[in-house]
């Protein structure tokens, strides 16, 4: 590899305050980087991007604005950062040695990049049967959501009834199967019959249902859930959200993982869900996470997950979509129904 | 007194699903008890009603459906019940004597009954300076649910910013006093000027606001709360917590009470929600709660009370409203914008 090399990464041209974010806001542009050593400075690397992680909180970081999600806003012209797994080209830090892989939560959505070693979350162990993908799946953000919804905040006892919307995504297909773990009965919606089979058959879910066939949620969680609704991880909101208000049993709590019905729409349009008066009278307990709140449980949830994967307790299905072009159409896959398990773009082999 | 009384009571002649319950729903009868010794059996008390409270939860006790706020329905036919002070007439229990003055939570709406020593959860001290209509408020049912709002689940640190909506009524005069012991800054919404002076008059709230003349409630938040709002103990519902949570910090709480707002309506007549999703970013717990589930921790409050009360840090409006005849009126005029402070019949002096 020579001293200067062509990177190619995704910058933020626009804020899209509503509707799917297109090529007029986020843009790819090639530039030059040096990677010559006297360009890394102390206790930097250089790194080539292997696999970078897809997740619906970047959608919330291009709005401009920070209502909403309340998350940091990427800057105009600026890179985006995403959670990646990336290989060291050159390290100016005695702890990294060229070819070492690892972990970055503020990776540059670029081929290459320079990087301070401290932003450096972990090295991984190429050698422990775990693929590169799942450390940004079932180990990575989606598998982190789905521990601290269901673990931290859910927390259901032997044979509750635990619901999870979007079962079949990143967050749905872990929080099923830990779950599971747990001993309880676990029913999922998601959008196609193909992939009610999926998660029955591949992630152990007891059931579930298309919401778009079954789309009158109340009589479909009549069906699902004769004995009411103890935990409810909400990843959809809006009137899902409202449904389960209406089948919540006594002290139930309903962790808010992400409204992904909602994101692509400015508040006033959204969707109001007008039976809340019903947590009075259940005591329901509604809470919203965010990841960065529980980074000092990352190390509990990392040793637990990587136990479940090498038992095979937990499997998962990663869709590994090929070149950093295809990032932005990546993205807004999260926000059709087409998407299925966690959403990962290979950068290089 | 003869052994036989003639004794008013309101029983439930239908229910009412939606809107204001009127004389078609509850109704007075005079009904004929006996008083005789051998009518009142062991471990029984034949007692007259002082004073009945009259609190918004009633009124979901005649809806005739469970979904709302999933509370016990009175039955059809039958006498209804509330919260009373009544005075013993005949013992036929060794522990209460003729005269003790008792608190029952579960006192039928009439001038005289009948009940198991069972029920009654204290004898009255009548020397302690405190007023019997304090414990229907300050000491019942409001101050109660102003203190698990306040003290068990809003928590809120000195100097947090609070908000407490209907701020003037039972339950918001409790919770407004309770919040300053704690050091916190304290804004409370309420219907007219003069009850926005009375809170800040009497009950120390810092500052207050007409819900009626600042009508849109995002611009009023941004004004008392430029700092933002750390915990909200939502009396009303609809519009104000939907205001609310474009208003909230991070790690916001709020304790649901009671959306007196919303009890006449059924539910998908109910104002929507549209912003939930700021409850992820914000990583804001809400949580409904009734007093049933913190009887445990009943002892604990009425000793921090009774100490609040008698050394003046808390003090109370109770409007008492003379005969049992205007116990429907009553109930009627805690959803009226006309209410202040604490409701109570006096059926006996």
């Amino acid at each position: 590899m020579g001293d200067l090399v062509e990177s190619r990464e995704w910058y933020l041209a626009a804020y899209c305050p509503e509707g799917v974010p297109t090529s007029d806001h986020l843009k790819l542009r090639t530039v030059t980087l040096s990677l010559a050593v006297d360009s890394i400075p102390h206790n930097h690397l250089a790194v080539e991007t292997l696999l970078l992680s897809v997740d619906p909180y970047l959608r919330g970081r291009i709005t401009g604005i920070l209502e909403g999600l309340f998350i940091s806003q990427y800057q105009l012209n600026q890179v985006i950062t995403a959670f990646a797994v990336v290989r060291v080209i050159r390290s100016n830090d005695s702890k990294y040695s060229e070819g070492d892989i690892l972990l970055n939560p503020n990776a540059s959505v670029a081929e290459y990049s320079i990087v301070p070693s401290s932003q450096i979350t972990r090295k991984i162990d190429t050698s422990n049967g775990i693929s590169l993908s799942d450390y940004l799946g079932a180990l990575g953000v989606p598998g982190f959501a789905a521990w601290v919804g269901i673990e931290v905040l859910g927390d259901p006892k032997p044979g509750s009834n635990v619901f999870i919307s979007a079962a079949s995504g990143a967050v749905g297909m872990n929080a099923g199967q830990l779950a599971k773990i747990r001993g309880c009965r676990v029913i999922g919606s998601t959008g196609s019959d193909d992939k009610v089979k999926l998660i029955k058959e591949e992630f152990g879910y007891d059931d579930g249902f298309n919401y778009n066939t079954e789309s009158d949620f109340d009589a479909a969680l009549s069906k699902y859930f004769p004995d009411g609704i103890d935990v409810y991880l909400d990843n959809v909101g809006g009137k899902m959200l409202e449904a389960v208000l209406n089948h919540v049993n006594k002290h139930a709590r309903i962790p808010l993982c992400g409204m992904i019905s909602q994101y692509n729409k400015v508040w006033t349009e959204r969707e109001g869900v007008r039976n809340l008066l019903n947590m009075v009278g259940k005591e329901v307990r509604m809470e919203g996470f965010m990841l960065e709140s529980y980074w000092h449980r990352f190390g509990d949830f990392a040793k637990d997950m990587e136990r479940y994967i090498q038992e095979g307790k937990v499997t998962s299905k990663n869709k590994i979509n090929i070149g950093i072009e295809g990032f932005l159409e990546s993205l807004n896959s999260l926000f059709s129904s087409s998407n299925i398990g966690k959403v990962v773009v290979q950068v290089k082999a």
